[in-house]
């Protein structure tokens, strides 16, 4: 089953079309006090759905630690309590946590009822490709109770980005920037050409460049669904992005996920550099942009034994020791499955220090 | 999916073979306190997989009443706890209430793991065949809350029916005369020859019927997965024992569902005569067995009024006041959408009062 993936930025009109073309017995809305307050409201403005009287909106505590048992109970409580039917529409408007716990309730409510995902963050709108993994948080693991139902459909759209977090923002632009380098150069430079931390006012450019982003990340699924080679290669910049994170949870100041993939990018590219001949002019564009927006991450020459420690668990890692790599020729020219020496890998994070002006 | 169904009264050996052809990477039992003293230790005696100790049991309270959030989080906890990975595997030993909980627990668990059931109960066995659907029990409704999850495989035996009471054995037996009459002459005499109220020591004589019985709602279901017409005639006997079972309410002194059905196909046979000139030498077989078996429902003309004003509300008629009822020509030879004059069902009435000797 595929999701329906909907690119615009007039949400109202298409989502009422939307709903027209599934002709709901009932529609209910899924917020936090966040998109409540940000978003509902534009919503309310611009759709007759939305708008209407007999809609009925569900709101919930926002956070991760709210995407549990209880809240889900919440949810299935005031679906019931409504007599929501099977033919029934929940519209999950939010970030991760909405889209995944409302779409966890409503493919379960009734054995599956109708579902249409409104992302409200940059990294769920480019999350989006993948579709219907929907879960909650159980017993302090992340995820551990969950289905796969694809939604109807999901509308993306980039107005709604200004409501959350730069920081949140910013994350999800360090996943696009990983798409392009696995893409092509054009796609990587339209990305560098955009300041995310200071978009332009014009929304469609963002949203244009994100439809981008999900349409690679869309083939790479397609050409390797099972995750036997291709689909790896979107850990680009996570073996050293998961060290930094280690390293930072270390000194007890962590960092967001998606920022210390951007530098772990960074040392990746320079590995690419070295062994596989990557370009450097666009190595040097890469680490200028990720500099200016997303600031430096800051390691020393004695932060090095740790950085090799945390990289040899990872668990991509296929023979022990091997520390395993997914790097690039150029952009869009992938390898697979490289495993540098810790000489070289010592080397590489010297290069960032220096190009980072660390 | 298609779940596969195994008829064997060897199911320590059986299981075995299945599990070594899944190799989970860790196998746990989910049973009531009724299955975990008759069955389990049948099985534990029997099946390498179940007597080791690496197998896990988790036991739930029976009864429909638990069949909730609350227990639902038990199994999950239990699972978690127990570190089960995403190719686990869990194995629902019980009635309806355990396969249809666990099916849900495992289906769900980390987006889903490995099943097999063994339906314990004869109802469970012929329910067995329409696979696939999961659920708990949510603010009061039956089945609110669930998936559709084939299990990997459905183990039916006709061994641990007798760890059951026998109303629910003879429940289980009334659905299996209703698809008897759905598919022929020779069926039916194969189940009126056997007493299921006192059944002979050879267990696997009531096995091969309720194979037989699985292959015909298989067949009707396949002919029509939608429920667009054939499938309709399930319904065979449910007009009529809706009607008693909410008189049986009304006088509070409930019946089982399943013994409401076969008197009800008593009434519905005898309207088959009357109007589809169904042999009234295979109704009166049919309504002795019926009456040594199952005893009789008693009913007097005061009731008829009550009796025709619930059939008049039942959700299958598709007019008002013209009731719907599936009827039969001969055995396997269904006549869908019969609405019968309040006079004929009155006739029906009378005559089921004159065969059952009431």
């Amino acid at each position: 089953m595929q999701q329906q993936l909907i690119f615009t930025n007039q949400v109202g009109e298409t989502l009422d079309q939307l709903v027209t073309d599934i002709n709901p017995s009932s529609v209910f809305v899924l917020v936090d006090p966040n998109t409540a307050q940000f978003v509902l409201p534009v919503l309310q403005a611009d759709s007759k759905v939305i708008a209407a009287e007999t809609s009925s909106v569900i709101q919930i505590p926002a956070g991760d630690i709210h995407k549990d048992l209880d809240t889900l109970r919440t949810i299935w409580q005031h679906l019931s309590d409504h007599q929501a039917s099977r033919s029934a529409l929940l519209i999950n408007i939010g970030g991760g946590v909405i889209t995944d716990m409302g779409g966890f309730a409503a493919s379960t409510f009734k054995r599956g009822i109708h579902t249409i995902n409104i992302p409200t963050s940059l990294l769920g709108a480019v999350d989006a490709a993948v579709g219907g993994k929907t879960a909650i948080n159980f017993n302090g693991i992340k995820n551990q109770i969950g289905t796969f139902a694809p939604a109807d459909a999901v509308i993306i759209s980039s107005i709604f980005f200004p409501t959350l977090t730069i920081q949140e923002t910013l994350s999800g632009y360090g996943e696009m920037i990983k798409h392009a380098l696995l893409s092509s150069e054009q796609t990587l430079n339209d990305l560098l050409n955009y300041s995310i931390k200071n978009p332009p006012s014009d929304p469609d450019r963002l949203l244009a460049l994100v439809k981008e982003s999900v349409s690679v990340k869309e083939n790479i699924v397609a050409q390797d669904p099972t995750e036997q080679n291709l689909r790896r290669s979107l850990n680009l910049g996570h073996t050293v992005g998961h060290a930094f994170e280690a390293l930072a949870l270390k000194r007890h100041s962590p960092i967001p996920h998606g920022y210390a993939v951007v530098w772990g990018i960074i040392v990746e590219c320079i590995l690419s550099n070295m062994l596989e001949g990557f370009n450097s002019e666009i190595l040097y564009r890469l680490a200028t942009y990720a500099k200016d927006e997303y600031g430096i991450f800051d390691i020393t020459c004695d932060d090095y034994p740790d950085l090799l420690q945390f990289m040899s668990q990872d668990k991509k890692n296929i023979l022990p020791d091997l520390i395993n790599f997914t790097l690039l020729r150029a952009p869009g020219d992938i390898v697979l499955d490289v495993t540098p020496s810790h000489d070289n890998i010592t080397a590489a994070l010297d290069i960032y220090r220096d190009i980072m002006g660390i």
